[in-house]
């Protein structure tokens, strides 16, 4: 049984990604850390993680076969590399080593800590890279809002004229540090767009979908779960009948995305890896409209990552995960 | 002083209607009526109301200047055609008479129960038809969402090729009919699109806007409150300070919409009249987009209701609406 | 392996009761019923069961070994007779027989349909009646206040001079009847208390601790989940060390109990079967207070019925609830 | 008209004291300051206020008739100090001048800073010390649980042998400040009791009705609002009849507190100062219960203090609070 770590468990995917490596018999979790909590037991930070181990103080010096690492953007790079050089596999949860192109990392992040890795990164969305993944050293595990999308557009690939991409997700998205922004009293009751032209998210769904596109994530009130509202003018017209068979082809194998006839809710998919999505055409305008719905921090952070780790390590890519 | 009438003052858009007419010193609130509540008093049935008189059976023959009704869509037409053969002037809250265009009308609501009243109605959004209003013997309030995307979008009217509509509303905009989708655990920590691709305020919204539109909404768990996001593409390429210059003349004048440099959250107009509205392009598409908040129990219907009445007799446009 | 059935199947606890036992490999789920929704997948109407089982129509003609009825109170008991008479062992959720005084029961109930039964039934607490109910074969499971409540209480047996309870609960404990009272607007941003001074639950409590008790339930806004605040006036002065003896014997070999130190919060028992108590003394009056934190849907009813049919079919007690 | 300041308008409660005394004509608000968002416009910190002063940095150094201090305790002693010696009347929203007994002070607050101020200060709570505030010149207004509590049980006073007060508290209630506690995802779907048998405000409850009480908060995923629910053993029995007697003689002439037959509900009160009391007899155990709901910002801080205000300056006691 392969031993892991999670680096940056006070979080809230760390925590989920602790919680589900726990659980027998999947992975041996061996080390939990985290900066701020150092010391506590996981499960009386986050007590729905029934972790029962001490988050001890970050450290990379792990004798352990692979490591999760949930730390922020930027403070992930050196980390990782440290890692790697120990021969530790890695699965990261941060945007370091999701854009393949340098010179677009450095437009949206500045400059990057450790970019000889960027090349040999992996980006770790299981239905369009399985293979590439099982031989990785280095998986980026993608955001939970191109997970989302991705999964959306994926089928459509080489028919997109134009992507409005509207997203809505949960407060567990913003991360735990306490702000302002997700102060209850601030979130309650409201809807917010925020980073309205300028979220870090949309070079990562454009690189993937291959067009660029107009993102704009929503704060609703709830915890947890994101959905992904994608308007798509196609290349040229497509019709209901085709759209249903090209999604049915892209996921008909996939054990975690699942095609619904109406509208995805979110809390459909809480707790779990599952994507949801619904397609439609719009028959006065041609327009493609799909419906993607996740938990952010399981299929778009956590459960993603064990999905990665169970190829990476030749197990069932769906064990521990149901 | 004129004498008014609510009609429908049980369900949740009649009941603000009646708390604003109740407050001094603007109109005279004389009659309430409602089908399922009647004999109860309106404050007991919406406490925050602080309507004492009490519900009465539904009824036209009623010895008022004006009437608000606040009926189903399809229900609202035979009403207000007796009330006008009364004499009474009407300002209506359904759909019954927002279209111009029968064959449109019918297309999405069947059968038109009183269609020689059509012509005559006019569209009760006071920032456009202010003139019309004044004079108008039946003025047919716009619903919510058209309220916020009308407004959102006018300033480019002429320059719209093309137009996406993800709208986010609370739950009070479906009415307090109790069904299994207005269950708390149904919308609780969700968010559901609805009726996608058959909205019927996307045929409104292209009415007064001159484009159709791709319009979606989707259900967020908050009890009041809407924010529509429009995503433009324009006919030709506009810069961010035509774009501002735009807007400003808009409304510069209007003491109801607020230009916000930053994204509007629906919070900041809860329980009031005014719609706040933000602009930006996004650099990399040249699309434009467009964010308007509005409370739908208010500006998408209620306080908009009473700017109406305002207007039609003769009062500050704004009275009793501070 | 024992066969089941699960009769009222589209309510909220009965579909979490299909949920549990249709994981492999505790129980062999065999019939759904449910009156409204006969002939949907209960995937359909309860997404997050995940389980694609015919909703069937209403019947008792089952072959199954054991029926978990998720029934109204009153309609229960004669489907209860119905299914003993065929052999059927059955865990009763609603509340016909969980009074052991019929007496007592009508008070509050009216006419009982099957007094007969009331005798053998056993009250399906495990922590308190593990080994009647292994021989059972009628289980009535407790209500989720009662549930709460007794676990907070039992330790104290014997020392309670007077009890106030006061509980708040989720809207799922009301169930699934869309009703003005769980719309999602009328309970939104609320407390409300509500069945003052005559809720059905209060002689169920009483019966278990031995002392009338003053209970009132308030319905918070939130989906599931219940806090229970016990306020004791304990017959002779108890010590904070003498307490925690009490609930450390009480509890520590029980593997869904759990002692927490500060006050519990419902998030943290959401979606298991465990109940977290902690209990302190208020030194100026001597009063004892403790916190009990249930999810209602799983420990207050779906869950606890697993854990009894763990015990009367001789698995392990905890089987199919980790 | 009297001019104001606002000390600590950022806060929840000074922004509310604020969009209170802005509006015309009761009183000229000349001044607010804050620490953390000096410089800022009042309005763009919280847009509801709408009140468009800039916030100064804080000072004493105002040439105004009245000053509303809305800061933490302890801070609020010598701030008050200062702005009497300036001739300055002043409302103080801290619990730093409502306790009249010195050394209960300090027990629960450590060394009060200016010791000789307290035995000048008037209790707050218009409906028990009206006559006192008109010539005050300094008023201490009640926290939120006391008013409250204190308004639910006054009628008792000289009756009460024994109180239970468990309470529920929006997040409003906690401030503004951010912290883990008041982060959406803490206080989301979840329910807990906090400063079990230690809360700072029930020597303060116990003060006003003349007896020890065991006083509970609780934070529920609400913004704002408070229901306290007061269980009461009477020193001596007490019937339905007499009960509402005593209440309906307390209250007749209250225009801000209400008795309601069945009990009230928090969100019936938002942003009003009205103060909603049921009261019941449970008739097995003679126990008498309370119900009070009142707008934690209004009724429990803001509102109370304009309140206060008007009686100072011999205004109505209800001008700019309708």
């Amino acid at each position: 049984m392969a031993s892991v770590a999670v680096l940056g468990a006070a979080g809230y995917a760390g925590a989920v990604a602790a919680a589900l490596l726990h659980r027998p018999p999947v992975f041996e979790l061996e080390h939990v850390t985290a900066r701020s909590d150092a010391g506590a037991r996981l499960d009386q930070v986050h007590p729905r993680s029934r972790v029962p181990l001490v988050l001890e103080a970050p450290t990379t010096e792990l004798d352990v076969d692979a490591a999760v690492v949930a730390y922020p953007h930027g403070a992930s790079a050196p980390v990782v590399a440290e890692l790697l050089e120990r021969g530790i596999r890695v699965v990261d949860l941060s945007a370091d080593f999701r854009l393949r192109d340098l010179a677009t990392y450095e437009r949206w992040y500045g400059e990057h800590p450790v970019p000889e890795l960027i090349g040999e990164a992996v980006y770790g969305l299981p239905e369009r890279y399985r293979e590439q993944i099982r031989d990785a050293r280095l998986v980026a595990t993608p955001g939970c809002y191109p997970t989302a999308a991705i999964l959306a557009l994926a089928p459509l690939a080489g028919r997109l004229a134009d992507v409005v991409i509207d997203a809505k997700s949960g407060v567990s998205g913003a991360g735990r540090e306490p702000t302002h922004t997700k102060h209850f009293v601030t979130v309650d009751e409201t809807v917010t767009p925020y980073k309205v032209g300028a979220h870090r998210h949309s070079p990562e769904i454009a690189q993937e979908v291959g067009v660029p596109v107009t993102f704009t994530p929503h704060l609703v009130p709830l915890a947890q779960g994101e959905l992904v509202s994608s308007y798509v003018t196609p290349a040229r017209a497509v019709g209901d009948a085709e759209l249903a068979d090209l999604y049915r082809e892209a996921y008909e194998d996939e054990r975690w995305v699942e095609l619904t006839l109406g509208p995805p809710g979110v809390l459909e998919v809480r707790d779990t890896n599952y994507c949801r999505i619904s397609v439609h055409v719009d028959g006065r305008t041609g327009r493609v409209l799909v419906f993607s719905a996740i938990d952010n921090l399981w299929k778009g952070a956590a459960s993603q990552a064990i999905q990665n780790l169970n190829l990476m390590f030749e197990r069932d890519e769906s064990e521990g995960l149901e």
